[in-house]
């Protein structure tokens, strides 16, 4: 199996990285697609902004050391909790000294909106709207625009809008989840057909709170149907 | 990052394994998905089937080296290879030594019907029915079954059987696919109305060259749509 080996003895770096989302508000007050970007300390890409991340010790599983990068970026757990895809091509970082190549398995995760106001966040740790990064270290820029791509596909066929939402929902804040990660506004009138017609989203009897004449009904997920399925991994993984 | 390390200085080894999924005629003379496995000829596990794979050398990429693991399990080259996942569960060897944790990126390959015609089989290589495999090594039976749900997932919503046809195939060809992949039988009827509604497929001028008195008409995949969509990495990876 070695015969393709290069003379020198070295093996790739095996490292687990955490693209993280949540929704913050804007300036305008409208939910907004963030995600958690760490500064680098040191060559290479001084400077340059990157995904969360290190290298995986031997006594960690690959989940449990992207939740730890979460928490260490953010002081956060997370919502959700998926891997992303495994980066290892030759050409990822600019130094092609054979001893520095990383191979980054690579997961993303949903913070809630209310933990995100909590986040710990300073110097070199900081929240950037996903649509508007500036290139990132790395190809971590690539990874980003995978992790949207993917997000923005598991969002139209799975309960994942619930990953950045309390148990308890209007269907106006769903439609809010829904228009921050699309990036685009919806038509309420679709937007609640769609919804009741999947049947994901039942109502409850309850209703906001408020000082409203007639507050808005408060919906939940159905809790059979779930958070977005992976197969066989549903319970392989949590053996 | 190193603070939850053990006490010991070693690292996970990162190796690179293919589930390699091909069609073969059955005794009845049906095409049925089946898979290459190798035999283990150390420990642990000896004498079990297992998925072929090996370290992933310094200077390789990751597709490269499943590549050439079906290269040098089966002498064939893929028409379709995608990542699968990334397994590195601490409990996947029964041997809890540390010094022997692996952790896999493994992909899926699909080999046409033909060539895997040509493959090569040996005592300690063979393909086996994917729906009939015994108990396989480390935790290679979770592995297939996902894989199993990839394929069947996939094949609905992709261009995907056309890894295991020619460039021009009849509907009925097509259909055996489906039914070898899929594990059931499909009504004619049905298939073709599904075929024909969603595009992917174009009738030929041509017909299959035969005896019979008014041969089927050959149909041939739209090269316009993807084979499988992984949005930017469609792009990203062949960079």
């Amino acid at each position: 199996m070695s015969k393709l080996a290069s003379a020198d003895s070295g093996v790739p770096t095996l490292a687990v990285s955490t693209v993280i989302f949540t929704l913050r508000p804007n300036q305008a007050g409208a939910m907004q697609l963030a995600i958690a970007l760490v500064r680098r300390i040191k060559k290479p890409y001084l400077g340059l902004w990157a995904l969360p991340g290190g290298p995986l010790s031997m006594n960690e599983d690959l989940a449990t050391a992207a939740s730890r990068n979460l928490l260490e970026t953010t002081g956060l757990h997370p919502r959700y909790l998926e891997q992303l895809y495994a980066f290892g091509n030759l050409d990822r970082s600019p130094n092609d000294l054979a001893e520095d190549r990383v191979v980054s398995i690579v997961y993303w995760a949903l913070v809630g909106s209310e933990e995100a106001a909590e986040a710990v966040e300073g110097e070199n740790v900081q929240w950037f709207w996903a649509d508007q990064l500036d290139p990132l270290a790395f190809d971590h820029s690539l990874i980003v625009e995978y992790a949207l791509w993917r997000l923005r596909n598991k969002l139209e066929y799975s309960r994942l809008a619930h990953g950045f939402l309390g148990e308890r929902f209007t269907l106006a804040q769903l439609r809010e989840v829904y228009e921050a990660v699309l990036g685009r506004a919806l038509d309420p009138g679709n937007f609640r057909r769609m919804v009741q017609g999947n049947g994901a989203v039942v109502a409850t009897s309850e209703r906001l709170e408020g000082t409203r004449h007639r507050p808005p009904k408060l919906y939940r997920y159905d809790s059979s149907i779930d958070l977005t399925d992976q197969g066989p991994l549903n319970t392989g993984e949590r053996k």
